[in-house]
């Protein structure tokens, strides 16, 4: 399971996910019961809605987005080989997301969209209390198939990472067995995050046969984990992960996160934000230090450290694409396992 | 000079500018010095130059700029009644630009131009020591003129502000002097910010004239004031304003500001920022709340106040545009006021 940097020449990890552009706003919650929106959710609209939202929406800042990208960004700022497949058009948001993507370092080559739905927004709410709740309206995003998926680039990626959201369509979870088929069959492996509570609700059967048969990571947060399962608590929850599940990373916000690895549990400490302003990102810049950490063939401990110290950084601001450098949070958990060894 | 709120039914405030999308991004001190940016000021760069630099940027993120924009913005968030005209395109960042004035509550009616230029883009290399270098394309910002000035609107509020890099295009510079024209033709007052000191290098003399004959209050930094009278410090500068300009706000950092009107001279504390991140906007954001301070009626001494927590709510984020309400600073500096008279 340890993730040898540099030996194939390759990735560390090859990300596919929805492209999409987040438009961020700071919104008051009266502002979204007036709207039926619900808080802390990820709801799919169409275009007219989109629009609709938007006219109501307070003044934002735009910037890349999309659950996977953000984690592979992250990665990539952390010193990771990264790798993404996502669709956008080419108007002006869709530059965005490819400059930005590229610019964090990431290998990035699918190609846009020429005619179709525009690059995909997700309008962020941000409430506050931190929490964010979101309206995604997927555009250009349902071009995405199995014909995105490069075989080379995933048999040159140590480890292939998925993102629930593709499942709610049908050519985009299409892809994701293409893409798990070569990654298996290349000795890879497969990981994958449940994305939101609700998309487990919608795809409950299917992932959980997915994370018994295909998954090698799993990352999930408490909310996710307990609706895959159906069960009441955490602590049940982590019963079934055990019995299910080889290896997974569990993140319970302000609790911190466990890591179990077949006999291993390693209880991580949440970190504390300098301040906190938006929980956007705090699950997927988790699991980009996470599986930094892998890479570098730290021990779990380490990577959930890691993961931690990733999310705190990214809940002090607004939006999942870190404004500041993330390198010296790799160098501060490396350094300290280097020392201490 | 007081302003009364409300008398008119109008506006407090009719800012006219260059309507500018920032592109905002962290960058070390040697990557300005490899591409041959001036530190700490703004450049004018053609389509070619700004894609050029763009390519090289690191991950961005984007946000409604454009000096006298964003101090409009700041002004309707303060509960002010502001006005704005300016001309992007018809293009998804022209899009971004309308909603996000509009939706802080700014009068916003110019039509966008239907061809031609996109809309102007600034990239923002902000540097670890918070300090901000910009790289400017017009763009659609070419296309404003006099046409675009609606006597009626310079008519309906109690000032009309200007923000000197209009001077850099002479369709712009003349759409001021008309906007100017009307202004004191109807007994309202003329605002003007200096911009930028290599702007105030561009045009010294034409600023100087402008300020002595025309400009009913001037905001300016340190750099800014010290150019236009070609003196080697501020006190020197100081002398100058008190001879030629009724009244003025001069900004000097985080050694605060010191505001002239005629006899009377105040001299203000910088607010400390929650934390310093990015020098974007503070005097944009230092004049929104200096004029919300006069439409309230309220002494120079709060207007600076209000100002300079303005400026501080700002430079501990990323861009200029405020992504927490501005409205409880005002209520804080007119509470004051309020529990103190």
């Amino acid at each position: 399971m340890e993730i040898a940097a540099g030996q194939h020449g390759g990735f560390d990890v090859l990300g596919i996910g929805n492209a999409i552009v987040d438009v961020v706003a700071y919104a008051e919650d009266a502002f979204l019961e007036e709207l039926g929106l619900v808080k802390g959710a990820m709801t799919l609209v169409d275009e007219e809605r989109c629009e609709f939202l938007y006219r109501r929406m307070g003044p934002a800042h735009e910037v890349s987005g999309g659950s996977c990208a953000n984690t592979m960004a992250a990665l990539a700022a952390l010193g990771g080989r990264a790798a993404y497949v996502g669709r956008v058009r080419d108007d002006q948001l869709g530059q965005v997301f490819g400059h930005d993507i590229r610019a964090a370092g990431v290998t990035f080559r699918s190609l846009p969209s020429r005619d179709g739905p525009s690059t995909a927004r997700c309008l962020v709410f941000v409430t506050p209390d931190a929490q964010r709740t979101m309206a995604t309206y997927l555009g250009a995003c349902v071009e995405l198939g199995p014909e995105d998926i490069d075989p080379e680039l995933v048999r040159a990626a140590e480890i292939t990472y998925l993102e629930g959201y593709l499942w709610d369509r049908p050519e985009a979870k299409a892809a994701c067995r293409k893409a798990a088929e070569i990654c298996h069959g290349a000795g890879r492996k497969l990981a994958l995050t449940l994305s939101d509570a609700f998309c487990v609700e919608r795809w409950r059967e299917e992932f959980r046969e997915l994370v018994a048969r295909e998954v090698d990571i799993l990352f999930a947060n408490e909310a996710e984990i307990t609706s895959l399962y159906e069960v009441g608590s955490f602590d049940e929850a982590l019963q079934e992960v055990r019995r299910h599940v080889h290896f997974a990373a569990l993140t319970r916000g302000p609790k911190g996160s466990v890591v179990v690895r077949g006999e291993e549990l390693h209880v991580i400490d949440a970190v504390a934000p300098e301040r906190l302003l938006d929980t956007t990102g705090a699950g997927d810049l988790y699991a980009a230090g996470f599986l930094r950490g892998l890479a570098a063939g730290l021990d779990l401990g380490a990577c959930g450290r890691l993961g931690s110290l990733c999310a705190a950084e990214i809940i002090g601001q607004y939006g999942a694409r870190a404004e500041r450098p993330l390198q010296p949070l790799f160098a501060r958990v490396h350094g300290g396992v280097a020392a201490g060894s």
